[in-house]
């Protein structure tokens, strides 16, 4: 199952990175519940999402229900991921644990198993300090050099700010090549101090800003829309690379409109802090209305969600099939192979 | 190894409740240690513990590393906790996980081990609802009927305020019997709504305040003093007993001040915020100052602690150890059996 | 209008204090309004509080509109609040201002007209450290030295934790004699830290509490619900203290939870946080439902209140209104000189 | 005094805008102090900065001591400001009060003198919502009609997000022109629902990301280094325009490091909000450390400052004075007139 490998660098980063649910199977949301991993629509979505041109997929992270499956599952969702992918696209799995020696545990199997990356979090049973956070990023690199790290920048899930003096240490190990990141107001002064040494993944949303910002060097994005249906960020990863060319960004800023009006519902009432309280099943109400993808219902206990909420997520799931199909005869080249 | 048991019941929950450590062999905080019970320094502090009069051990929290050991050495430690116990007092350990299953499955194993109860947190990836960690107490009492259940209430590692319409819901739950609580300006107004159904354990030092307030109910306390020497802890409560009987207080109020004197320092310029941060190894600083027991090192990723806030919580120590002098020729009945 | 007057002292705070609106003329919510103040019905509601028995009156707080009153509205109220009064209770009138020398501006006029101290926050623009708000309480004592100072407690107004080294340091000022406060699970301790040179205020439904935890210094309240109807109020001032004498609090403990029940529904989903938005518009919301007096409009820009929190506000203002009903009977002897 | 005016529109808001201090006569720190203004001062640094080739002067902010002058003083200032500058650019002076009718008088007053604009705040005795955000900037809009007003967004200050609902609807203002803005992650989404009404001015360093992002409408920054010498800002924003014609961004940024290096030990450990609680004695002592202009000591309660602090903000002063002085020969031709 596992393949050869080096260790991923910056200069791989690049394009769509797809980020991907774990599917789960009818009555998942039930704690007796054992064996909820839905394989069949696993190899479907992940399939899909090769085939439908996205450079890269990161699994196991929030959505992708790092904290609520058991072990025997994430390791059967790792190994499907790796198999199907087959090398065609870089995977990063999601690999956070409570604590150092756990991590390592998982994150060694993982890279058994022909994972190029992990994508991790800080452990979060106490808030981080700088220190800490950078010592534990240095262990877990120290324990497996083999396999790519790409930060996890959620400053609700593991109660850390990520500065940019977190950057500028971690910049130094030669793992860390990426980050899901969200800080986009310090995101110049995140560059220059890790010395362009991690590709800075802004959400797709914000990757047209990016990409004006710093052209050079912002050329990857991630995207929790390509399970929505993968069309519209494949072309949007394409137009705005002819417009870093062309230096003309009028349709890369439209096409930034429509995806972030898209995206829009899914924030209760606009809040992030909100949205994390209830983050996967939102994610996966989405998902499901998009209609793509099959993700199954959400593992306990983060299956509860007011219906007030459900409405928003589910209209932002319409609203992303709706642009998958308007750019489903448009598709790009990369797509189209 | 077992004992045959029956739901313990919130008017067992009285006194002292001691939170003691998970003792660490030199060395185990290097990520690489895998075997960092010390097995006979716990024995030692169990058996100092019951010894020395303390009415009920809560294990297996923060400071007891239950995010940072590993299954086997949670296991060993709980089997061990229950073994040198052997029914002399009852032991709640933490088995709060990432998840619902993974909190059920660690929760059947230290029931079927003898334990009476749980000290459980909120899983912690997503800030949760208050219908979401309601739900979860529920899943988690009815998969494991025979464990009673001590609410952990820590609002920084939990993200959640346990707000009073909790309590009100958690409290018709037969195995919420007790809380390690912390939030002692809605003390009344949570005793009211959970009927006296819930035994709120206040920390030592706030006991006074709360035996004044409530004297009929508030019957029981939680002390991470008692690893430091027990003899003042356990003073302080049949002081406060005999003060509920005479109606004076002036003693009692004595040895709240002491108490409290000797905790301040642990508290980064009287943060808990900033506390919280540095939990682990700031107690475990401690004890190792008091000299009473020898927790060891911390377990990565939590051992990194700045010099300037080592000296506080070695001087609380310091005094916490005192104390423990103090009262030492003056044991309670209790202490002397 | 002046009336000969030495400081105040701790000793002279006790019993039940009044906090009040400054009440307003039809249309003071439109910002072209000039003269807004009612003086009408301001002269009929200090002379209700004082036949109805309060012992202290505390006005120009948040919901008395210090912010938003004109200098001319506030000086003649002011003016009238000490005419009226003449000297039957204490009188607190609040100065809090932008800054140390308007404060002080305001606060020797204040003390010229014969109010008895002031009602004093922090200067709100910037946080203040521990050190500025220490040093402006000196200044302002230093410069109005025969006013005493009610140190006025809203953390969400001044953003200000008002920590227990504050009030370590303010207690040596002999013009602070008390204060609105709202820490309650630090009020033991901070007694400590002031030698009981501070009368802390809790509001009544916490006073129960205070009183049970110290009952011999906590012998004073703020309430802001005696301009629904005093007789519910001043008759648990009574019963608190028979409890004192007989250490039978069961009648006082029932008040205390009738006291609660009313107040509850004024905030909105029982946050302190979301009420400070609309902290103003929904006492006086509340005031005018229960209908013992006419608080009238609120001043902008605090008028606007979503419909959702008004009916909270008028609930509540009813249930204190039918205790005031309930103890007319019961008027204590005090409350019928 | 007052000159003929119109209401100033969006695209007179373009370039350099200066913010500047009141400066302080020795003594100001001294609460006995009657008049603080140092007028001499004010003209020479007014005069400076409008010879250095600035294209606006925002005055009577935070740093400018709205909240600590008294209204005689700020009155002079204002209109010394307008005299001085006789026309020459915009000058734009700061009207927060504590509530909507002194704010309407204030403004009107600085209208009557001739200033073009307001630099407005909300109040902030209670955090506003976003309807009384909106309304309170409505009704100060539609009392001074010839105002142009520049919402000041400081999240500390103000206990206000400005999220982008707000935007949304002072957008339709036509007196909201601009604003000092500090929400660089929602630029983009904040221009779209603003419909390009008001122009955002980001502090100088990220002037840079701005123009890159929205070359076409991101004309425009505000400074508080301008009074640490223009010549380095007024030439970054001349490089910033000659970059957005030949699309070559090395130069520009390269200045945006300098300038963002200058900046970054003004804030103590990198906090925005530590910064924001000393913020007028920080902004000051770097002021006069930069050597020219002499601010004065900082008005009360705000002249308490750490000295910690001092020596980071002393730093930042002298690395702008660099700059400055660095710039000096390069004069831009602006400046030169």
């Amino acid at each position: 199952m596992a393949k050869a490998k080096s260790l991923i660098t910056v200069d791989e980063i690049v394009g769509a990175w797809a980020i991907m649910p774990t599917p789960a199977k009818p009555g998942s949301d039930d704690w007796r519940s054992e064996d909820t991993l839905d394989l069949d629509e696993a190899e479907r979505a992940i399939e899909g999402l090769i085939k439908g041109g996205v450079n890269g997929i990161l699994a196991l992270g929030t959505l992708g229900e790092c904290a609520t499956l058991t072990w025997d599952e994430k390791y059967k969702f790792m190994a499907t991921l790796v198999e199907v992918t087959a090398g065609r696209v870089p995977v990063f799995v999601g690999t956070t644990a409570l604590n150092t020696r756990e991590t390592v545990r998982q994150t060694r199997i993982a890279s058994d198993l022909g994972a190029d990356g992990t994508m991790l979090g800080v452990p979060m049973w106490c808030a981080p300090s700088v220190a800490t956070a950078v010592q534990y990023f240095k262990d877990i690199a120290e324990a497996c050099p083999d396999m790519g790290i790409c930060v996890y920048d959620n400053k609700e899930a593991f109660k850390f700010d990520f500065p940019t003096n977190f950057w500028a240490q971690v910049a130094s190990i030669p793992q860390v090549v990426t980050s899901k990141y969200s800080s986009m107001d310090r995101l110049l002064q995140d560059i220059n101090a890790s010395h362009q040494q991690i590709r800075f993944l802004p959400i797709d949303a914000a990757y047209y800003g990016a990409a004006r910002m710093h052209p050079e060097f912002c050329t990857a994005f991630w995207t929790n829309s390509a399970v929505c249906g993968p069309n519209a960020v494949t072309r949007f990863r394409d137009v705005i690379k002819a417009a870093k060319e062309s230096n003309d960004w009028a349709e890369a800023n439209n096409m930034a409109g429509e995806i972030g009006h898209a995206l829009a519902p899914l924030f209760p009432n606009g809040s992030f802090k909100e949205f994390s309280i209830y983050n996967i099943a939102l994610e996966k109400a989405r998902m499901n209305a998009a209609g793509w993808m099959n993700a199954g219902p959400t593992r306990p206990p983060y299956h509860i969600l007011p219906d007030a909420y459900l409405e928003g997520a589910q209209e932002s799931g319409r609203r992303a099939a709706a642009l998958h199909k308007k750019y489903s005869s448009l598709k790009s080249p990369a797509a189209a192979e």
